[in-house]
């Protein structure tokens, strides 16, 4: 396994670990306050930053891009829906483009409002990945599926396992893979077999780290940050390198009522402090 | 499919639905009032009525008795501990076998405190449901594994998928099985396949109903009532029934702040009314 002990340089920051307020300016410059080496941005902060200026910013800084959060969220009630959602998702496949990112990462949407139609969701992702494939691979774009924790089925991502992600990969090729995030997946009893699957594939493209507490008192936002639950997260890079991941250890970690309230250089000394020991 | 629209003779009331604080006896009345066909006591509650009194008050109402909640919870951190759980396991199957429960369920319990040891929690289990099993079968009590969500990995039972349940009862042979829980389950990509692989193998031994709400306030006490939810439970009903479970429909809804609070006559004439209409 690498060694992370030494500095943040193999660490990328999810910009939504410091919450939703704070800008992309303040993302690049506490990363190079803390020798962080890559970055992943949401999309509406660069919004916010107008896409070339957080392209030129993002360069300055020196950082990686690790991934651009987010496509997907195909699933919808009609065509008109559906449109929108494959346009939007072209339109995430250029800022990725832009940005040189590694991937661009897929949360791909829950059953439309009012349905209970799983598996015809389940078709309408996988037709949405199709379709945002082919315009992916023509940008040079990766798509990492990322596979959400059962407990986000309804209403964020209906594809729920890495089995399931990789299964959607092998029937459509080349230049799609997953991104394997430690609290969607930590619990999966099938987690070793499947990571080392996507390792001989080609198919690791990301990964994520933060913490599941005990107890969660959101099921959405009270993530913990590394060392903080109970996901044995060097035992997991161990499975992600032992397939032939070398990419960043990127930190996202939704915490409304922990760590979003705290400054920055908290934030992200503890991020880089944890980094080196707890991941 | 069979008929539910008629009665609610295939319905089986688990004493959860009606909140921590309400008696057998009140749970057993109310069955017997709206027509319900089964119940499935926990332990406390038994234990409160004391064994006989509340085995003679099932029969003297004609309740079916669908189930025990629950043994299970193995993995401990030292090996007194685990002699316990093992001691209280075998008075669970016990009282299944005072009751003629169709089958004692096992909810096999997460990490140990302060571990993070999964695939060490996860032996632990199969070793107690092995232990288990061989005194259950000498009592004539089937064993009904629960696969719960994987949102409870870590704090209530580390078998968290149909398929990780069934490969269990594959390698511990006769007289185990699984109890298929909606609320857990309906996330599963691999369900239809897990529930006739259960069917074929002849475990399938009780089915619990509920609905997933979205969203979701609370992950363990935001069950929601049959049709508020998102779970298609028509068309699960059809997985099972086409397997071959010709059992109870149990109805099992924590449900701290919406149901439990109101009367136990306003909460069964809703099971009835949604049993028949959206089971």
């Amino acid at each position: 396994m690498r060694d992370l002990s030494a500095d943040a340089k193999l660490l990328s920051l999810n910009t939504a670990t410091l919450g939703p307020r704070r800008s992309l300016a303040e993302a690049v410059e506490g990363c190079q306050r803390h020798g962080i080496g890559g970055i992943c941005p949401w999309r509406d902060k660069l919004a916010e930053a107008g896409l070339d200026k957080a392209a030129k910013l993002i360069r300055a800084a020196g950082l990686a891009v690790s991934g651009v959060c987010r496509g997907g969220h195909f699933p919808a009630a009609d065509a008109a829906s559906r449109l929108r959602a494959l346009a939007d998702n072209r339109q995430a496949v250029d800022e990725a483009a832009t940005l040189s990112a590694a991937c661009l990462v897929m949360v791909v949407g829950g059953l439309p409002p009012g349905s209970k139609d799983l598996a015809g969701a389940r078709r309408q992702v996988e037709d949405g990945l199709a379709a945002t494939l082919d315009y992916a691979r023509r940008q040079g774009v990766r798509l990492a599926i990322e596979p959400l924790h059962p407990a986000y089925a309804a209403d964020r991502a209906c594809v729920n396992t890495l089995a399931q992600a990789l299964d959607i990969c092998d029937r459509l090729g080349a230049g799609i893979g997953v991104a394997v995030d430690a609290y969607h997946v930590w619990w999966d009893p099938d987690l070793a077999r499947q990571i080392a699957r996507a390792g001989r594939a080609g198919r690791l493209y990301a990964y994520h780290v933060c913490d599941w507490l005990v107890p969660t008192r959101d099921i959405l936002n009270d993530r913990g940050m590394m060392g903080d639950g109970v996901i044995d997260l060097p035992a997991l890079r161990g499975l992600m390198e032992d397939a032939g991941y070398s990419g960043f250890c990127e930190v996202e970690i939704f915490s409304a009522t922990t760590w979003w309230p705290k400054p920055v250089d908290d934030i992200l000394a503890t991020v880089v402090e944890r980094g080196r020991s707890c991941v």
